[in-house]
């Protein structure tokens, strides 16, 4: 009986010793030969799944992003306003050692995308999409009277997500295991701010 | 007469080389050969100067964060209290075509730092000098009536710092020439709701 090989899980294979690699050795290090073996795949194997290191980093990267909004979406189900905003917030910020793991990854990619328009336009759409969860949650809790800050909210949701991606760099450049950085408490005074007490 | 060289200003030359180079076309792309040739050395000339590219690296950026911490010296000079946050912020943020270009710097220097406990250090020392800034200048606004959140400063603080190193993400990765992000207006709501109001 022939194997069958399920490809997409293949994929995450790659894109999991992909970032055991950079993780490990940095991005330069991280040659396709050496993620290939830490896969478990024969040199050469990898080529039909990634013809290039970049489409390999595109596609983890995409991966730390729809993971990060699937755990969004369900901490965020049935919430609204300030509760939403938190929830938000708490599964973005690099709170464990698996999301200081994302941190890691992301960095890289951004360096990528500082010279390639392609990577900024995946960056920028992840963005656009937190910007108007954020916008959104910051409506909802002005209609409900939680935020009397007088400060647009188009002012409030640049400065929080700005925050969070501050956050990532803070987080990945630390010594190896360090995970308390402040952030929920900075997350907390953002949102006691917004009450304008 | 033998030719006089200026050592210190060979290395600044060899510095603005590499930024137009990594600004060009990334930090992977921006061999020492090309960087040589760039600043007008001969090939092989450089190594005196920096025998390796992450020591160039190394330099280039704290010459970066040096420049910064001069212009924050000479605007913060006279100020305390909001006033002086406000000036060190708008120093930091990346409000012009220069800054835009030092963010396109600090990026390649953060993911290298990723995986390299010496940059990071470089990189927590710079952080640790801006974070006791701005607890000076919360502190003193605090001392006049001019901050009256009830949220603790070491949360605003990082929160404040967290913001700065995100706008540098969003700039860097923003399409050439782009220079409005709206990091002015984040700062005057930051400042807003420190008031309380």
């Amino acid at each position: 009986m022939p194997k069958i090989v399920d490809h997409d899980e293949r994929r995450l294979e790659l894109v999991d010793a992909t970032w055991r690699i950079i993780a490990r050795q940095g991005l330069e290090g991280a040659t396709m030969r050496e993620i290939a073996m830490e896969a478990g795949f024969a040199n050469g194997a990898l080529k039909p799944y990634f013809p290039t290191k970049d489409t390999l980093l595109e596609f983890a990267f995409s991966h730390v992003f729809n993971r990060t909004n699937q755990r969004i979406t369900q901490v965020t189900a049935g919430k609204s306003g300030l509760e939403a905003l938190r929830a938000f917030c708490l599964e973005v910020l690099p709170l464990d050692e698996e999301r200081v793991n994302e941190a890691r990854i992301v960095i890289p990619f951004w360096q990528r995308a500082v010279n390639d328009p392609k990577k900024a336009a995946i960056h920028q759409q992840s963005m656009d999409e937190w910007l108007a969860s954020i916008r959104r949650f910051l409506r909802e809790a002005r209609g409900s009277g939680d935020v009397s800050a007088a400060v647009d909210d188009s002012a409030l949701a640049g400065l929080l997500l700005n925050m969070l991606l501050g956050a990532q760099i803070e987080a990945a450049l630390a010594p190896e295991g360090k995970l308390d950085f402040g952030h929920a408490e900075q997350l907390e005074g953002y949102l006691l701010l917004l009450k304008g007490s």
